[in-house]
């Protein structure tokens, strides 16, 4: 008997505990394993291991997507893709993408224990690089799609200045191969992906899955205003041009834009904001946002977004700030495709589980996989709706009921 | 006939030039002169040169506070204290403080020049570290006033972790013998300080000459809103505990308070915001103020702050964000005393020098030394009412009608 590779015949749920070991920063309360660095290279060949076990053939792209796929009866059929991410981003919980990828493999080995081989190929998937180290997302798949150019390589560095192209270079793999790792859409029947849910919705509901049927994608800005950097005591009240005060009124007022929007699905966000000279006897002379405004329809969003510019606009013109307005990113919001949606939603009333359907707020893979093929996801709780935190936490029982969905709709999707 | 020391028969403005290459960061742009650092010290020397060179009897006390003294014609008559500091901010300018002090010399020398020898005695000061480098500033003036104990100087720290007390051993100096820097207040006639105007006021008014009545002082808070850091895209509007949206809605209603202030002479900055954990994709679960409230009543700054701190509460009740409030500083404000105000007013007068009477919104040694003396400030104008910055400027006839106008409001009061 050969000897197994380790955690082969492990459950799910120690899976996880094995996987989060391969962590850069183990002191660091979380997991830290961003992609292309040494410890995630040995997460893809732990994972490429449990997919052996499983019967699955093995392949890694020139950009580090890892494959393994059960073929089915009818090889030339177009296949079924389904995956995640197993990068974090710092200081991390071990379920986001993670829970993609161990549930495919372990649907894939539910729906063999079941004997029965499925028409069209499974091919499982770990993306490389959904968390945005080189501050883009999703590279993998934009790998996949065709929408990541050698060019790009050179241009996206992370937080130390390595560019994406060393980083590959560093895992001992070629940036000129890239676009090797383009997938012939005509090749793929559709993309599933098995997700934790990051809002909270599903735990308020009280419902174990959630069938999405949109993704919305963000359209994220970078706001200046500048005004002018005086002494906090000496500057009268109405003499003063403080950018600081003009965010505030931005913010509040984007807030309300997003409130009112019509759909009732838009959110908006200012996650980072920088005042400078940030002392605090000084008026702030200049102030950064990094607005991140989203809907699943690309028409409200992108009334969000004009109103929003108005609103700047006004804002600056009746403090006397200068404004600078940036895109940083545009994705296109994404609906899921009937076929996928139809399978989850079948799959659950087969196995007795409740489920709603629902708009993916965060933006996934799948997504991206969007752009090619149709696509759909499903949602287990994260209690809390706590991601990207080492306080992420998924009970067991729901971690078992999104695989078994996982399995049924993959075996709808295949017959 | 013995050798001059540096600088000694060059007139103000080349000293102001002299004084500015005692600097620990030439290459910043600006000058980073931090109390107690070896170019501080070597600036010290400088001056004390400056003061021989004028016929002052120089002496340092254990804090590096510096004085030159004139004696007067009835030297057991209480003396005139008149000067500033020489100390700096990081990559500041060449005036603030600076011509408080090369003024007073500049002005006695002038005195002496008349052939007038005063009937009370006068001592120029130069007061050790003004600027904040120890997070609390006018430490010099402090110490001269018996509000500055040996425990603090092991309690109040650098930005690199030094505390005051090993800053002064660096120096030379005997943190234990702080005390003995304490000047008898029955000794001082007055006090007062020519300095450079931050706000930009004399020169919108297109006035030479600030006699100053009174200066505000900083109630400074920090304020602390704690709400949940979740998905930007994946949490709804209406589930979010958005601190930053939180912090918006307080930093409008702070500015709204003082602009509402009766006295009309208020001041609110929020000079610190930060936002975290700061991504793009996260709402910040947590913001820091640092706020700073001034005015020339104690009356209307508590008004002021009690009013910023019933909307914080209210705000956080509204928002479900936990609220912590610590006050950082909390200063008297200061009157300036009948005497000195009516010197400077009748000096202007006798000068024929137009000017304005002012409230100072920035803080100076003159309102520490107002706890035991009677004090008063004369300004001239600093262009953009820039200070803080290698572009703070005075015009060289502002800077010589600045030294007039001490001369003779001296001359005034040590008759």
């Amino acid at each position: 008997m050969t000897p197994l590779t380790p955690g082969s015949t492990s459950s799910i749920h120690d899976q996880f505990e094995e996987l989060a070991a391969f962590n850069s920063d183990p002191d660091g309360g979380g997991i830290t394993r961003e992609v292309f660095t040494p410890e995630y290279m040995e997460a893809v060949d732990y994972v490429s291991g449990l997919m052996r076990a499983a019967g699955l053939d093995v392949r890694l792209d020139e950009f580090a997507n890892l494959f393994g796929r059960l073929e089915g009866t009818d090889p030339d059929a177009p296949h079924v893709l389904t995956g995640s991410h197993i990068d974090t981003t710092l200081n991390a919980g071990r379920y986001d993408g993670v829970l993609g990828v161990l549930g495919a493999i372990a649907a894939v080995r539910e729906l063999a224990a079941g004997g029965v081989r499925p028409r069209r190929s499974i091919e499982v998937v770990a993306f490389a690089g959904e968390e945005p180290r080189f501050v883009a997302g999703c590279l993998g798949s934009r790998a996949l799609t065709g929408s990541l150019a050698r060019a790009d390589l050179d241009g996206l560095h992370d937080r130390d200045g390595v560019s994406l192209a060393s980083a590959l270079l560093d895992a001992g793999l070629d940036p000129d191969r890239v676009g090797s790792a383009r997938l012939d859409p005509r090749t793929i029947h559709c993309f599933v992906e098995l997700h934790i849910e990051q809002g909270g919705v599903l735990e308020r509901r009280g419902v174990p899955i959630g069938v999405v049927t949109h993704i919305a994608a963000p359209h994220d800005l970078l706001v200046t205003l500048r005004g002018e950097a005086s002494h906090a005591g000496a500057t009268p009240m109405t003499l003063r041009r403080d950018a600081l005060s003009g965010a505030a009124e931005a913010a509040l007022e984007l807030e309300r834009l997003a409130l009112a929007s019509p759909g009732g699905t838009a959110v908006a966000t200012i996650g980072v904001l920088r005042a400078r000279p940030g002392a605090i006897n000084v008026i702030p002379g200049e102030v950064e946002l990094e607005v991140d405004i989203r809907d699943r329809e690309i028409g409200t969003r992108t009334a969000l977004v004009d109103g929003f510019t108005q609103a700047l606009e006004a804002i600056a013109a009746r403090r006397g700030l200068e404004l600078e307005i940036t895109t940083i990113t545009r994705d296109e919001p994404a609906a899921c495709s009937e076929i996928v949606v139809d399978a989850a939603r079948r799959a659950c009333e087969e196995l007795g589980v409740k489920h709603i359907e629902m708009v993916s707020g965060a933006y996934h893979d799948a997504m991206v996989m969007g752009v090619d093929v149709p696509m759909g996801m499903v949602f287990v709780p994260s209690v809390g709706g706590i991601s990207h935190s080492p306080l992420e936490f998924t009970a067991p029982e729901d971690l078992d009921r999104g695989v078994a969905v996982l399995a049924g709709t993959l075996a709808g999707l295949t017959r």
